[in-house]
């Protein structure tokens, strides 16, 4: 499938979902938008994704080149940002299809529907969940997989760029893994999934277990892609339902270098490294012994391989784990901690 | 307004709702509904909430007898028994309103929906939460008012009982107090309040925080009722957001007296009191400084007041606060722990 990323004024750093799907997902993609940056390529701000240029608008793809709107940016919030509706009407004009993982479902805006139906085009509302989900039973330790899970320092701290690097490197590997997919951006790229920070509260927890016990016995490894931070003023309920309805054995913890307060949320400084590891293992404990194994960290903002080794030799003597920058460094020195 | 209480098979050990309206609303109880035990009265069974006589239906009541059928139940999962299909229908053919707290709502069952039109009624979901809740902004800490949440080592431990006698009675002693109303037993009881555990999960810290941000500078204290428990294999997810999102300054740990798993979870053994006060203390920290100050032991299942005074004593020494038997002994050994 051939797909335009919409990620105006945020890419690539506030865009996770562009970069996400760039780095992981087997879309081709035709272009992105970027009204800030039109005329240049994904390749001169990140040089190890898919490339594509960057164009103002939709108006500036021919139609049949292209099979899909994706929305690459979710602000806080999941609101749609008016200024894109002109780019998703005219996505839908010419018949393709709006790939969304916004709050806000644009199957149920009204232009946005009639035209969808008119052209007709399909609104995949990635963040609405099913019907049918309901509360956990406290049943995801007995399947027979092994269960890791991404936890962050915050949110865009790596999880799930750690859960897709950590299942495709592992599966290169030989090991039997897998990915559960819990945002937008993880279901994008694996095509299916519960947008669990979308699910009633109550079926939080649920909503992970019934992926887990889906795909659990069919797997030697799952790797689950975590949300928010278990301190997150604002997301924390998710983050806490998806350890106990997960009940994980492993914890990856991911962070971002050099960060000090919740992003958004200054007045909040992070915590010691050290209280996320107790303060994970020890919530975890009542309903799953889980240990954080291996850590994550996300050196994007430091300049140079140098500095980045110095900072994730930092994070590992902290955490008393390997850990790595999956992205900058690969997987390979936590792969044995992890999947052996 | 005068209500019959529905709580077929359940009256009263597993119909916290009912109790807590008996116990607490304005409402005049007309009526328990409960085939299991027509002809008793509530007052055989609990002795100090308001009194009514149990009947098998609404089929036994008279019709304006009866101004509002109130479902006094919630089933695991808070779905609809199709049982009780026909109080409900003869409710609304009486043009009587009905109040429900389950998630299943009656005003989008179309039979419901479609009596209530024909007789003029209302159907109140109580748990159907507001369209315009939305993510937390990490405010709630900035209100005048000082915040006590109550926790509980599960679910029905006595978090609602002790939040509503906790607000009459320092009320009553001159303190200026007000009631968070959280869940659908709550929310009958007062009149207003989010439904925690419905609201989507992204948005659980928000819609406490928004209540909180309401009524914070109109009084001295604030008394939220909480739900679930930190390590509730299911239910977690709302218990972390509620505690996040209120920022408290003080808790208040309530506790089933010898219940030793989590019911109907019973693989999960319930860890000691002492983690319960660190895992809150430890992961309310980072977000609000909050400490344990008060304790409240159900102790209904304990035969005789000096059996339930030796569970207190204990519970009391191993918090290391102040504590009570909210319904048994009232409030006043934790009311200046609290209110002072």
């Amino acid at each position: 499938m051939r797909v335009a990323i919409l990620a105006h004024e945020k890419f690539p750093d506030r865009a996770k979902t562009a970069l996400g799907v760039l780095r992981y997902a087997d879309y081709e993609a035709v272009a992105v938008l970027d009204r800030d940056n039109p005329g240049r390529r994904v390749s001169e701000f990140v040089p190890d994704v898919q490339d594509a240029p960057i164009v103002e608008g939709m108006a500036d793809l021919e139609g049949d080149d292209v099979d899909a709107l994706l929305i690459g940016i979710s602000p806080i919030g999941g609101e749609f940002d008016d200024s894109w509706r002109g780019d998703v009407r005219t996505a839908l004009e010419r018949g393709c299809d709006v790939i969304s993982g916004l709050h806000y479902f644009l199957s149920e805006d009204e232009e946005f529907a009639s035209l969808a139906d008119e052209y007709g085009c399909e609104l995949w509302d990635v963040r609405k969940p099913r019907d049918d989900l309901t509360v956990g039973e406290g049943i995801a330790g007995e399947v027979d997989a092994e269960v890791i899970l991404t936890v962050g320092t915050d949110c865009s701290a790596g999880k799930m760029t750690t859960t897709m690097q950590l299942v495709r490197d592992a599966r290169e590997a030989g090991y039997d893994a897998a990915a559960i997919p819990t945002g937008q951006t993880g279901i994008m790229i694996e095509g299916w999934g519960n947008p669990i920070d979308r699910v009633v509260s109550d079926f939080t927890a649920g909503a992970v277990e019934e992926m887990i016990v889906a795909k659990g016995d069919e797997h030697d490894f799952l790797v689950v892609e975590g949300q928010g931070s278990i301190v997150h003023p604002a997301y924390s309920a998710v983050t806490c339902g998806l350890l106990h309805g997960s009940m994980p054995d492993k914890l990856v913890l991911c962070h971002r270098a050099g960060q000090e307060a919740i992003h958004g949320y200054e007045s909040f400084p992070l915590p010691p490294i050290e209280t996320y590891v107790d303060l994970h293992e020890d919530l975890s404990a009542p309903v799953s012994e889980a240990a954080v194994v291996a850590g994550a960290l996300n050196t994007a903002d430091l300049d140079g391989d140098e500095a980045a080794r110095r900072a994730l030799d930092d994070y590992a003597e902290t955490l008393g784990t390997p850990a790595t920058d999956v992205v900058r460094f690969g997987t390979d020195a936590v792969l044995e901690a992890l999947f052996e």
